[in-house]
């Protein structure tokens, strides 16, 4: 037996999300799918982020183990012969049986996207939250920066989750204008909201872009998002944004520090 | 009756092309369709560019008149509050009711990306053709830069063309690695050709696309693009290029300098 990981992207629009499911294709699923093909037996893959239904990733990272000798360029182009385009590998390596993807990473990061003109631009609509109305960026960066930190972060999260502690230590968490924006868009069109950290719970991203939403919009000061923390009620924060918006886009196994 | 220009984008990947056809769906048709609610008549839209079926349009500008008096702001809302998410409405502009979007532009540019790298980005693949084994993109410059000025492009015209004449004049024509390629992705993958001038044949990029990709494999040389030029005969030229990596990105009426 001989352990894998992968690194992979995959647009999320299509799927259940990451994990197997009742109904549905989920990217676990297609990766289990396309394994049993190369390995002539069942396999587990295990994700190091567990992205719902929606949500993309540019860099999620996948373990599992195969009876078959292969080399990591043959298994990436075995699985990206199998997998639909919309789901690829970028790359594989051998590693320790022991690796875990969840448990061994040291930080994590995502993006969430908001489209803040008139007009969405049609090559990005599946990637972005259409947001109308004037967003004052800097607030929302303002209080963005004040999760920086060890926090217990039960406000932000979904229901439905099975975390044993609600404490996780955020390293970065910043509101920006897109550098680069697309053709025929004016720089303040583009906001993403780029955190990285050691965790993240159910929905947690999403909450906290819903309540940046807030300040963005002028309906609450950046110190609020302080007392929402505080509080830890989730009816006391934004609405969960939607998962269109928001992509996986590293983890990190090293070292915990964001790029 | 007042005469309106717009300034429209779309994703191309589900539609027939720019024009109407006997089944399919088409952007024309979906326009007029949107401004006969609007103005409760038939509205007979013009393109400037006839995009063929799969291929993509940031700046395409089309043209017609309305009865019913409305402001440019109101009428960009309304087309996108009729027309479907992959094709958004700029901008809109009073223009005189003789204005003709592809008679009187005085250049337009086309792009058309390649994607030479071994996975491609899940995000860019409706919008990329992907070419595999290494493309000398240095050779593929030189030869693309021989096509400027004013040719006869008869070798590079598809079938099925009513062009009285085969003469055009290209301003610029460019290959480039991409400036700012996505996440996960070597600069190396990224390839463009950029092409702006008076007009273009009936799948003249893609014949040239087609051509230059023979030079940036090495089996051809650049100064071979010539010798097609001079043949006017489309069988010296090469392929003709996938229409989905290809976008028309804008088309001007002041000036032809190409941006």
């Amino acid at each position: 037996m001989s352990s894998f990981s992968i690194t992979l992207a995959y647009d999320g629009t299509d799927y259940v999300g990451w994990q197997r499911q009742a109904s549905g294709t989920s990217i676990q699923g297609l990766i289990e799918d396309a394994l049993r093909e190369l390995d002539g037996r069942d396999v587990t893959v295990t994700g190091a982020g567990r992205t719902d239904a929606g949500v993309h990733a540019l860099g999620q990272v996948a373990a599992f183990s195969l009876v078959r000798t292969i080399d990591t360029t043959t298994l990436v182009r075995a699985l990206n012969a199998h997998l639909p385009q919309d789901v690829r590998v970028w790359s594989a390596a051998e590693v320790a049986e022991t690796f875990h993807p969840r448990f061994d990473a040291r930080s994590k990061s995502y993006r969430y996207r908001l489209w803040n003109g008139d007009v969405v631009n049609p090559f990005e609509r599946r990637y972005v939250w259409h947001v109308i109305g004037a967003l004052n960026v800097e607030a929302m960066d303002e209080a963005a920066r004040m999760l920086e930190g060890t926090h217990d972060f039960a406000a932000f999260q979904g229901t439905g989750s099975d975390a044993k502690t609600t404490t996780r230590t955020v390293f970065g968490s910043r509101v920006v204008r897109a550098r680069h924006p697309p053709h025929h868009t004016p720089q303040t069109a583009v906001v993403d909201y780029e955190v990285c950290g050691d965790g993240f719970l159910r929905h947690m991203v999403r909450a906290i872009v819903g309540s940046l939403v807030e300040v963005g919009r002028g309906r609450r000061e950046p110190a609020w998002i302080r007392e929402v923390l505080a509080s830890r009620s989730r009816a006391l924060a934004g609405d969960t944004a939607p998962p269109h918006g928001l992509a996986l886009t590293a983890v990190r196994y090293e070292d915990a520090a964001c790029g």
